[in-house]
């Protein structure tokens, strides 16, 4: 299947660019009997809308979706759920100024020498702004997670710039413009915002998942890994440069006494694997870590070039989040959803006359 | 498709277990007409071989490669292309002792729990030796695209436990045991693994790989990225814990004025994103890094469960890389040249009318 | 990847339901640069539309088309093509009578089974209605491959009931409701068809489609074959119980001295094989021949069950085709044209360095 | 995926040419806890086996399959099942003669201009000798199908040329040569195929294929239907032309009031659409019947080309079958098996929270 697809059986498609009519999208494969309403996806859609605190970008975009296919009297009849968030707030004519040239750190270059042909109107397809697909689609993978298997997948926001924002609780995450678990550090991440914009400039940041209630044997090995299939679908988030299962970079200087996760009756003794042995998952939190570059989009000027291969310099003003990351949270956890949907009913195509043999605990603090 | 199959066109399927009678593999959709003979399998295979000094597995294998299929008077037929590498040291005895234990760190008890059924054998087909059928299938992907488009695949060992592995020269990597790409660390890094060997314990490890000469253009936006099915294929091998892509995790801490490579006529003058943007490879060099987890086989004792779900320990005697970090050096170059020949046909498919229509330099140091 | 999508490639993602509010579909992998408007798909949607004549369906819809991405300044942009068409003539009330029961030669029964749950809205997601997205899809893949390779695809109505329908000319098929290419049998089937609507009943229908222009070395053998991939496709249009190439069930009876088609310097003397051989085109046209059952919905009393497993009889009223075959050309010619995209694409990504290497004529009549 | 791999869940991977060393493939998703062992399969291929009868080709092969992975102590693990079919009695030499020109009726051409390079040994991969591979997956399919759903899979020769074979009883068909489920035709074609056989030509058949015991619920529309994929699986099959399901081409003069099935509480009163309906299966046996081209390899001189586009004529002499269908009957049997395996699977993952809601009998002799 071409690039815009994703997923073995619970399958999104997507389409649309950032200042054309309308983004839309395909979730296929979801199972029949689920209940889903408009407000179900609209939530999450409004999680990660723009124009919400005046630390992302000004865009203004109800982000509105309509429900297009594949719900019958509240519930999803097992077809395909077509979907539809017109666009609103397009200025292509903003995007004039730059359409010859190529704004460093962003797509422009590259599809311009890919497909001879460039949408230039906000980056086109490769805006950001694609991402509410995402976060639809995944709507639908978290709600039938949680309903049919208990699990919970949540995210925050754990570093901006060089400001490590410790995991403090998940009830601050939606009560505050970051999506910080630690309410405490609210306050410095506004003045580093309030400064980062004055200065023209733009951070990177890091954003933690997590999905609780994961039932151990999901994931295919050796190639349909579950860690896998979760790093190609953080990776395929812009923006993303670096993708982390459990401790990550951080096994390089460990020992194995240290790093291989112990069991007892009660369970697992520590998580350092982030919920997945051999690419199957352990009953464990799956844990996974990003790293999203800083924004490309910034007001100092830029040596580049423009379409004929001339030096020029480019500046870019307009309306952008000078850190794309704080936006991120709910589009990994959109992605982790839906990989997990996938894995889930892979898992019971397969195996599901099995019934797992051996009964450990999960309870404990380091699933 | 299932598990043990990727790529869209370049597909490699695999199959086969540690004490198994042979590991094998089929690679279907590599170009007709292309040279190939087992030495040039072979030759990539003995990069990786057990055996081959003291700081990795003893385990005996020539892992010698027959070709079976796909090759007709010397050149690919453009038919599948299948290859068969018998297993010579088996010793499936060796294991009755943990055969009812779940090792801590491997994959015993998710293949346990998943299918109900567990190959005990030396992990079965969650061993490490499965990546022969990666090396394998990589070799013919390296010699295509070196073939085709000059792209040239390599990696390095970047990091010992906390022993970092500065890059000196590609020339250093195959004249070491440890794929150092300096010789003046060699000496250390041999004390430090005999002590490691010594103490009964592991260690991880962080391997470089590196595409020189990929043209603009491959990628496929917005799921079907380069870089996330670079970062899916690497997160599939054994042990990786982490992927990074161009400066990775230090994107987080980086300002966009520094991250955003700029551009001139004469090409980019940084490579930050490692040749990835949108997607898309850019002509410069693609990098990734990839964190190892220590081997989780050790011989210090580790609480565990057994079968019936009760108590005991475990101690894993028998021959064990103390870092499987040092053998995954071919493996991650095989990896990324088969992610990379898998989307040089799939750019040429969908855009071989399409000339790129603006010239730049890619020939500075910062490709 | 799930069921509502198909290709390799050039792929179509489709959703919609007989009286929601729209059908829509995603087209990715077209190259880019092709011209391409709403018209473009408009007239092949015109084609099919019901309500053209006293002999089809009389439900009123204009069936407009609405592309929603993946087109800039009348261009395709190679990103993902989406399209809308909303339903206007929605009378989903009209069901309320059958909503419990199972008509006969419907997929009521089989969806309900599946599913648990059905739109019984006019057959839901089974309704024939769908094929509005393949034919819009079609029409793309049809543009491209004329503009690109010459190749024309195009069928027309063969059969009838018993009534059969000799080929004569392609300029008959459109200036006449019935796609027949025999402008002397029309009257004729006005006739029958005028008898059939009286009488309550239904008729099956052969249609046949080719390709011309189709360059040898299209299809991947042995599973991916062309003709393979064409039979898929045929045999997913609503109510098709039978699909042939070439000779088909002629073979038969046929002697291999008849059937093996001749070569000679200026091409192939006959063209039993339909354009295919070993999977692969010939250069010669592919035929391809597609039985049509009677439809379903006739007024005639049937015996059945409802949702409760009792028996009970059902008449179906509304408005519905008598002949289901009648309107079935284009789509079948969309779907021909889809596959052929499809393998196209697959044929340069793999062989896109190989020059045919014996020139043989493919300009005889036996093309 | 490529050209040699098949099925969404339940995939299989083929390859080998007629005279290199060894046909094999992988079956990737077999759900673990199936008893499997080589004689499970060989049973199947010996069936299908060359030199079994003076009917079909006298080249002698043992075709012993060995299984390589996926199963453990006598029972699948879940993993890859990985096999091998050793040729023996390769004579690549005796294709000297023919290397250079192209037999009518074979790939030989298509292949030479698809790949530039053909492998001209007996036809290469294009042999149909390809489908002890099939024949293999399938015996896997039919062995799970059977033990875990109860369904029968079994198949028939119902035409040698003009000869039709009315069925009879299942008993017959692995009595004599022909698969003929009517003892009392055995005479008359034993006659035929040595007059055949004599006169140099060669001949067509029909081959029919039912599955039994089929649950409802299989098969995902709109385009993954179920009678779609065994379409496609039955004309990727070497020879065959034509495929049909249920009533197939005299869908076209039948009347609605006599194809559409009705149904009573008992069942369904016939089965014309041949257990299909909408792409879902009814709970009835699926009927597929296919046509099988003759033999393209006959002794009578066919006027054929060469490589450099020269006029010349062949005579095929050497080890052939004279009716290809005569041992087709083993091939279509595993295509169907896999295909409904795959869709087993498939079904199991969206809908395995679905219980059937209503209750029909399916015990009638109309199933």
């Amino acid at each position: 299947m071409s690039g815009n697809t994703f997923g073995t059986l619970f399958c999104v498609s997507s389409f649309g660019e950032s200042h054309g009519p309308a983004y839309g999208g395909v979730v296929d494969g979801c199972p029949p009997g689920l209940e889903l309403k408009n407000e179900d996806i609209q939530k999450e859609l409004d999680r990660r809308k723009p124009g919400s605190s005046r630390h992302v970008t000004q865009r203004r975009e109800s982000d509105a979706v309509e429900i297009l296919s594949g719900v019958y009297q509240g519930r999803t009849t097992g077809t395909a759920i077509g979907f539809l968030i017109r666009n609103e707030d397009q200025r292509p004519k903003g995007y004039a100024a730059i359409a010859e040239k190529f704004r460093p750190g962003h797509a422009d270059y590259t599809y311009w020498q890919k497909y001879g042909v460039r949408d230039a109107r906000g980056g086109g397809r490769a805006s950001a702004r694609e991402t509410v697909v995402r976060v639809a689609a995944g709507a639908i993978a978290k709600k039938w997670l949680k309903e049919r298997y208990g699990v919970v997948v949540r995210g925050y926001l754990a570093q901006v710039g060089s400001i490590r924002i410790p995991f403090k609780t998940w009830g601050a995450v939606d009560a505050n413009p970051f999506f910080s678990p630690n309410e405490e550090l609210v306050k410095k991440l506004e003045t580093f915002m309030d400064q980062l914009r004055e200065s023209g400039d733009s951070c990177g940041a890091r954003v933690n998942v997590v999905a609780e209630g994961v039932p151990v044997g999901w994931g295919e090995p050796v190639y349909g890994r579950l860690d896998a299939d979760i790093a190609g679908a953080m990776m395929s988030i812009n923006a993303v440069k670096g993708v982390e299962i459990g401790a990550g970079f951080e096994s390089i200087t460990q020992k194995g006494s240290e790093h291989g996760d112990e069991m007892t009756p009660q369970g697992f003794l520590s998580n350092h694997n982030g919920g997945v042995l051999g690419g199957i998952s352990t009953g464990q939190d799956v844990t996974v870590s990003l790293a999203l570059k800083p924004t490309s989009s910034i007001r100092l000027p830029r040596r580049t070039i423009n379409t004929r291969g001339e030096a020029t310099s480019v500046e870019t003003t307009g309306r952008h989040d000078p850190c794309v990351g704080i936006r991120a949270t709910p589009i990994a956890e959109a992605m982790l959803a839906c990989v997990l949907a996938d894995h889930a009913l892979r898992h019971r195509a397969q195996c599901g006359d099995v019934t797992p043999p051996t009964k450990v605990g999960h309870g404990s603090k380091h699933r």
